[in-house]
Order: structure tokens, then sequence, then C-alpha cells
């Protein structure tokens, strides 16, 4: 399948669009329209809540009766089955649309195709696979959700240059500048939960609430503590303030005392704590696509041991902590060179004074 | 002063041609000459190496009698002296140049303004200050040993992403990548000397030597160990390959038995092992301008101490180490927050898929 320069252009900017809701959409996944014909665009449109209407009706809305006729662009299959809006497969039918360009198809059972066979029918030309691997990325938790039954684990760490996280003592707060704690808001917003350890709750008692400006609408996270042995304190920050949902994780042969205002789920214990394979299959059940790991170095370096991390978000502060600071990760020791753990330098920006690493295994 | 646009597009010009003799001008410094008549080029020249005809020469022949009435930019001032080669100030005043913009002053005490009087004297207008940042950035080892009486620091490390330079059992070959170690080579080829610790040559029988394409023609850097009880190896690649010469550095109260091969200076002890400052003194004596420290933990985090790093060159492979690995600086401990060591992010690059960051204290 060959597809045109404006082919390409609108399907871009669908997927512009649909990063939109980045913030707002999860657990659904981002999803753009561009209603067009030939290079003039018609109508746009995203999905901006689960609940509401998706990207296609907005789009079809602006284009009128001018989609008679046009091409739609999705970023994604259009759903075939009616869940709390109606079919968008049905909605593009109905106007009169000929061509449906989808950048990938929709994994979900419920859609998986039909959305495509359900166009077809009813004589649309379907051609997809238009900047799949931009789509895929885009949606990377909501496809690692479905495909792989566990969300996209992203590990996000401060360090100094020299790789500590902390002084020997545990100081750690304000490693990094307060551009890089506004843009690790960012992150926290498109996920759909913050896992941390117990023992991070002990230490910081953090909040591991988004803060944005008031304008910057958000689904706010739920705040996930692995907590093996039912110790998450009563006057805990993440149980008290009320700013989003805290959900506890303990070992299933433990009966903690939580009192009424926790939520919790019990997994089987695994390694040197909880199973992390079922806390992951857990958290994909209840619709985490993206998941952030705010912890120290003993869950972050057991995620990654186990390689269960798809992404890790480095936030490098120019400054010296010192050899008794503490690692990045714990549990790591290559006894070789061939054994050492490899990444891939994904992105690199510089965030005020520090550096930002994206960085895949 | 006000400069043109036309000044401005002259004199970085000029710095573009000074640095062409980057890795062949030591000791002296980098210096690019333009002989222009408003807009027009009529010359152009650099001094490619000490010895060698400076740059104003080159500019000057090949202007010819065109430089009757021209300006010249030049990114240091005119010598003024009787060096190896005749003053260029007279050169310039023998061309009928009748004005001369000059990026900085001259501190070598030969010259150190007598440049500009000179100039002066016989009628030329004399301004100076275009771009000097530039220019001194250009040649910060030569103006760092002028003025300061030390080279220009600049400790150069690879490291893994967890601030690991080698393995627990010091096993460290190969962390960075090829394109990062052929990089390495034109920091070498600009420095007058590399300078390592005995424990480094013990351990690892490096060559510091500089590999570059043949084409590229350059100044060997000598080759410095810092070897305080005189135990440098007769059989070690430094003494035995001819490569480049090599220097060893001893307390004064020990009488080393190096042979007739090895040039030797002594200094006193201090701190942890010989003082670094008389180190530098005596480097800058013997003509090194910039000094690059390819070092373990303890040399590198001694001189970050003494806080005599000009410049840290880090090359940054996306790999874990664990955190039994060797540490970046040995020595530094930070007990608070507020007295760990900051540095300046001055420059971020990927080198194939290593990441070079360039900082400065």
């Amino acid at each position: 399948m060959s597809f045109t320069a404006a082919d390409h252009a609108h399907m871009a900017r669908a997927l512009q669009l649909a990063e939109r809701a980045a913030f707002t959409t999860k657990p659904n996944p981002m999803v753009g329209c561009v209603i067009a014909d030939g290079e003039r665009v018609l109508g746009e449109g995203w999905h901006e809540r689960a609940g509401e209407p998706h990207a296609e009706v907005h789009a079809l809305r602006a284009a009128g009766s001018r989609a008679q006729g046009a091409t739609a662009y999705v970023t994604l299959e259009p759903c075939s089955h009616h869940g709390r809006t109606p079919p968008c497969a049905d909605a593009l039918v109905g106007a009169g649309v000929t061509r449906v360009v989808a950048a990938s198809r929709d994994p979900f059972y419920q859609v998986a195709g039909q959305g495509f066979a359900k166009l077809q029918a009813a004589g649309i030309t379907v051609e997809h696979g238009l900047m799949e691997a931009a789509a895929r990325h885009l949606n990377r938790g909501f496809f690692s959700r479905i495909e792989r039954g566990r969300p996209w684990v992203r590990v996000k760490l401060g360090m100094s240059l020299d790789g500590r996280t902390a002084l020997a003592s545990g100081e750690s707060k304000w490693i990094t500048s307060d551009a890089s704690r506004a843009d690790v808001m960012r992150w926290r917003a498109r996920s759909g939960a913050i896992l941390t350890g117990i023992g991070t709750v002990l230490a910081d008692d953090p909040k591991l609430t988004v803060r944005l400006p008031d304008d910057q609408a958000f689904v706010p996270p739920l705040r996930v503590v692995l907590d093996e042995r039912g110790r998450l304190p009563a006057r805990s920050a993440l149980l008290t303030d009320g700013a989003a949902p805290t959900m506890a994780v303990h070992a299933d042969d433990v009966v903690p005392d939580y009192g009424d205002e926790v939520t919790a789920f019990a997994v089987r214990r695994g390694g040197l704590g909880l199973d992390l394979n079922a806390v992951l299959s857990q958290l994909a059940q209840r619709g985490v696509n993206e998941l952030q790991v705010e912890a120290g170095a003993t869950l972050s370096g057991a995620l990654i041991k186990a390689g269960l991390v798809d992404e890790l978000l480095l936030y490098v502060a120019p400054v010296l902590l010192g050899e008794r600071g503490k690692p990045l990760f714990a549990g790591i020791d290559s006894a070789t060179m061939s054994e050492r753990l490899g990444l891939r330098l994904v992105e690199t920006r510089q965030i005020g004074p520090d550096l930002r690493l994206l960085l895949a295994p």
C-alpha cells in the first residue's frame, strides 16, 4: 500500500490531535481523527475523555455534510461495538465517507478487525498501517495493557552526575531543579498509576500527586504502594490528602489493618518481595495503561532485574554527591563486562540546568 | 565601540581559521587572520605550527598589494617582539593596513598591549574586544597558562549510566563505544599533555597516544605519570612504545631508579599524594596549555576536590554496571545537600550510542 504526502500530513495531524488528550483519556486510548478531501481538511476531532464522544464523532460533526465522499484519517481502528458511546464505524458509514485510513488496528477484543470489517461491508475503502509505529508509540500504554496484559512500565529517577539518587544519609530532596520537577508532573499526568514502595513512603511520605497549571485538565493517576507486610501508616499523605485514590498491595499471607479508607489487593510473594508480574497484571486489569515507578533503588532495581522496565526516564542534575551516595538500582551486579545491562538512548533533552534522558532496555 | 555585521562575519571566519591548527600549533596559541575591504575578503591565514609564520603573515601574503588601506581581523593581538619569526605588527604596518580589529589582547608578557601600541604609533586604527569570549574560549589553555600559571585542566571520564567507570573487578575496557573512543582522540590531540596516575599505569598499562586518520597532522601530547614513589615500570608501554615523550613526576624525597629513558621532575608532597598545584605549575612552565586527565577515581577525585578542574568531559554509555562498580571520583563525600559539588552543563552531544557531556564547575 502506498500513501501520498497528503495522507501523511493528515495522519500526522490526527496523531497530534490524539495527544491532546494524553492527560484525560485514560484508560481509553488517545485517538485523533481528520476528515479531508485531498489536501483540504474538512473536520478535526479527538477523544477527550472516557465516556465522552470519540474522535470520529467530533470530526464528522465539524465536517458536516462535506464528509460525503471524503476520507477519514484515524489513528486507531474505529470501534464497532456499543460501549458507552455508539460505534464509530456506523457513524462513518452514515456520514458517507468513502475511504478510511487508519494508523493501526485496535487490539481490544471487542474491536480487533471488526471495525474495519464493518466499514468494508458498507463499501468503504479501508487502508491501515500509515505511521503505525508513531501511533503505537503514542498509545504504548494501551497496547501494552491489551496485548501483554500489563502496563507500560516507566521508571523515573533523579540522579546526580555521579549516579547517586540521594546522600548516604538518605537526604534526597531537590537533587534536580524546579524545571525538572515540573516536567515530571507531565509524565505523571499521562500515567494511569504511580507506583512506589513502602520504604519510600516511610522515609519520605511522598504525595505523588499531579501539580499542573490550573487550566490544564487531567485525570489523577492512582497511587499504588507495594506494602508486602501491611505497614502503610494511616497518617501518610497518600491516605490523608484526598488528592487522588491510593491503593495498597500486600502479600496474600498477610491480613493488613488498613481501615476502611484504603483499597487494597493481595498478590503472592516472589523474589525478594511481592510477585511483580502479578502486581502488573492486577494493575492492567484495573485499567492502568502507563505505570510510572517513582521508588527507591530496591524496587527500581528489582523491576530492572526482572526485565519489567519498558522505559527509563532519568533526570541528571549536574552535581556530584560522592561515592557514599545511594545508588540508582540495588541488586544489579555485573561480574563481567559482557554481563552488563545494556540500554538504548532514545531521547536527550536539557530541562533547565538538568539533563533528561529517555532510555529503553 | 560598535562593530558591524561584516566585522562580526570576518572575525567569526578568523576564529574558524585559527581552530584549524588546534592539533598542531601548541604551545603557541591558535590564531587566525582575515584581511578584508568592507565585506570583501582579500586574504586569509592561520598559524599552523610553532616556529612557522604567524596568521597575519599568511593573510598578508594572500592579500598582496590589496592590503593597502584594508582592515586586518586577528583573533589575538599581533606580536610586537622578535621571537622565532619577525613581529607581525611590523608586517601589518609595512603592508599599509589602516585598521586592525583584534578579538583579544595577548597576555604574554612580551606582547601584552605592545602590539597594539606599535600599530597605533604607526597611525593604524586599533579596535579590540570583538568576539572576545569566543576567542578566549578557543585558547582557554593558552590564556590559563599565561594568566594563571597552570594549564587548563580537562578531566575525561567514561562511565555507565549508573555512574560507574569500571566493574568491581576493575575491568573497564570498552565501557564506551568505538565512536566515543575516536572522539576522545581529538580531545587528546588538542592537549599539550595527558596526565594519569601510577595506579592506572600499573593496572591497565595504557598507551595514551593519539590515534587519528593518517592525513590528520598533530603534535603528540606529552604523557605525564604521577608516580609519587618512583614505581613506573621500565617495561610499561609509556616507556617502550616510543610514540610520544613520557614524563614522570615523583615526590622530592624519593630518588627513583628510572634509567636514562625517562624525563622526570620532583615536587613536594601534599594532600594524599603529590602537591597538585606544584605539578600543574611545572607543566605550565613546560608549555602545556591544555592538560587532559585520563586517570582513575583517586586522581580525578583529588583534582575535583582541590578545585583544579576546569572542564569535565564525560562519556556516558547507556549501560548499567551495578552498585559495586567503581565510582567516578574518590574522596568526594557530601554530608548535606548544600555541600554537594555543583557543575554547569555546557554541552550535550550524542556520540554513537553514547552521550558526551561537557561540564564546568
